[in-house]
């Protein structure tokens, strides 16, 4: 391969104000930097896509500091080793790193994960073998702790959080209920063996998922937020656990919702049927929990018990676009684009 | 003593709406029954009047079935064995039981508990040595695991639960912050060793409480809910324990705040700040912990570690302006009404 000298790169160009427009994001180009001692020259394979990014680009202080304007938008890679100035690393070999939206990355080698192509197809370390994977495996397993015959629910079901939740408590003996947007999506959960699947966009969602649950809901993975929350939570059974992944209904949310207020009311519920309500980051798990997880994830692919889908989109050009999409919950999987 | 004819009693009359009224309770008086084999009939020493029986007043479902309108209102009761149809009790030994707002009550022997005077003052087993200094003892124990250091809020921090939180928080070494209503509970709460008392009639709470909490809440031990959950949220630590053992600000409410609805914002900060929010009732740790608690509990109050404080009043007539009271937060300590 010829020695690379541009390095096409996305900014964040502004804070979105709602949905992120064209606008807040800046295409450049600058010069491809040389490895200084200890690190390596990465050229990016895929850019994984997440939900949480859109809560960096906003000024807010969440659970990790913000992007500033001008920064390269954060992300998850896979990707391949260029030039290496470390006797760790040779250049052909695939790593999992945090290079961003670019299709260059300067790393330093410590941190760095070497993949095996020869074990799962690469990309499976941004998704069901990596991130997306352990929080579900962590979060399911640590918080929600479902025991056999329990009844789990997950929204967002088909995505790479949600379907991996729903197939871990399967293989766990609990009975599945899985929510997603639009029939084939529905139709999907059934070929991954959700017990139930409920469309979110049906007008009588608190009574279908009533139906789905005769005997109540045990565990509740939160990933979305808003009305599927406002669904599930009079189906809670006492002492029912909620792990609190994600809030995809309110990323882009620019003011509170209208009245009335029902944050006693919640509170309320919480203390009536002794509810869990825990908020996680998969990194709290990842000292203790992540080998595990390759271990038992890795077996589970391997015998089928749990399946994973990729949705990809070609060139790096398309991330806002494809990002914006998924936002919506245009995407079918887990969302990647492959950049080079 | 001579055999008793007359049982005056208090009923459920209506379900409140709203902060009871006179008339929500019926004054009557019935013949005093007999005990048939198994049972005794006891003469009522002390009621306890707690806030959780605002709640079974209503018609909602809570996490226990309402009263019905012309039952005796509930209550913990500590109460004189007068007649005794088993072998396990003689008349004139104290038992706590739970007799309701009546003078005399009939009871299955089982599920009786023998006080001993020797030990403690018998209208203990209702406050410090009972169901509140249980309930603080479970909740904050095996909830809010306050480690050496950590800081632990408390509201209502004068009453029986949250004097006892506060006093277990600092015995296992934490920081103590208390928050109560009015000049002279807060100069109590110094009293009693908080490490920083709160009024929480202070128009600025949010500041105060930020002041005193500077390295931000580990525990924040819910039991009013409303303004004081509101300023306590913001200085919620990364990974803080909320034990939900009570709301009593909403006991009394009649319909849901103004917006606009703050549950999603609610819910971000569960999922930013990894926090654990557990609503619980006291019975669910009772199997397991109940003895260790009374080991515990006992040694502190002996040793002076945690002390106690009863405001009783005299007369079962006066337990209804009595409850309406404690539930406006009148009450200064357990609050208890001395019927013989």
């Amino acid at each position: 391969m010829s020695t690379p000298t541009v390095n096409r790169r996305i900014l964040l160009a502004s804070r979105p104000h709602g949905e992120p427009a064209a606008t807040d994001f800046q295409h450049d180009e600058t010069t491809v930097p040389s490895p200084g001692p200890g690190q390596v020259l990465l050229r990016t394979l895929y850019l994984s896509l997440d939900p949480y990014v859109r809560g960096r680009m906003s000024a807010a202080r969440s659970y990790a500091a913000p992007m500033e304007v001008g920064d390269v938008i954060v992300g998850g890679t896979v990707s391949e080793v260029v030039e290496s100035a470390t006797d760790d690393f040779s250049p052909g070999e695939v790593v999992l790193s945090y290079g961003g939206w670019q299709e260059y990355s300067l790393e330093p080698a410590e941190g760095l994960r070497r993949l095996d192509p020869e074990v799962a197809p690469v990309s499976t370390a941004l998704g069901v073998l990596g991130m997306p994977g352990f929080t579900a495996y962590a979060g399911l397993l640590e918080i929600g702790r479902p025991q056999p015959g329990e009844t789990v629910a997950v929204a967002a079901a088909t995505g790479p959080v949600g379907s991996a939740v729903g197939q871990i408590a399967k293989a766990k003996g609990a009975r599945t209920i899985g929510i997603a947007g639009g029939p084939r999506k529905v139709e999907h959960l059934r070929e991954l063996g959700f017990d139930e699947a409920i469309d979110h966009r049906e007008p009588a969602l608190a009574e279908r998922l009533e139906e789905a649950a005769p005997g109540g809901i045990d565990v509740y993975f939160e990933n979305v937020g808003g009305p599927v929350w406002d669904a599930v939570l009079p189906q809670l059974n006492e002492f029912a656990r909620v792990p609190v992944c994600g809030l995809a209904a309110n990323y882009n949310a620019t003011e509170l919702p209208e009245g009335p207020d029902r944050t006693g009311q919640l509170m309320a519920s919480v203390l009536a049927k002794s509810l869990t309500l825990r908020g996680f980051i998969q990194r709290e798990f990842a000292q203790t929990h992540f080998e595990d997880f390759l271990a038992d994830m890795s077996a589970w692919v391997r015998s089928g018990e749990v399946r994973y889908r990729e949705d990809i989109t070609e060139g790096l050009d398309r991330a806002p676009e494809t990002f914006v999409g998924m936002l919506r919950g245009d995407n079918f999987g887990k969302t990647l684009i492959k950049v080079s």
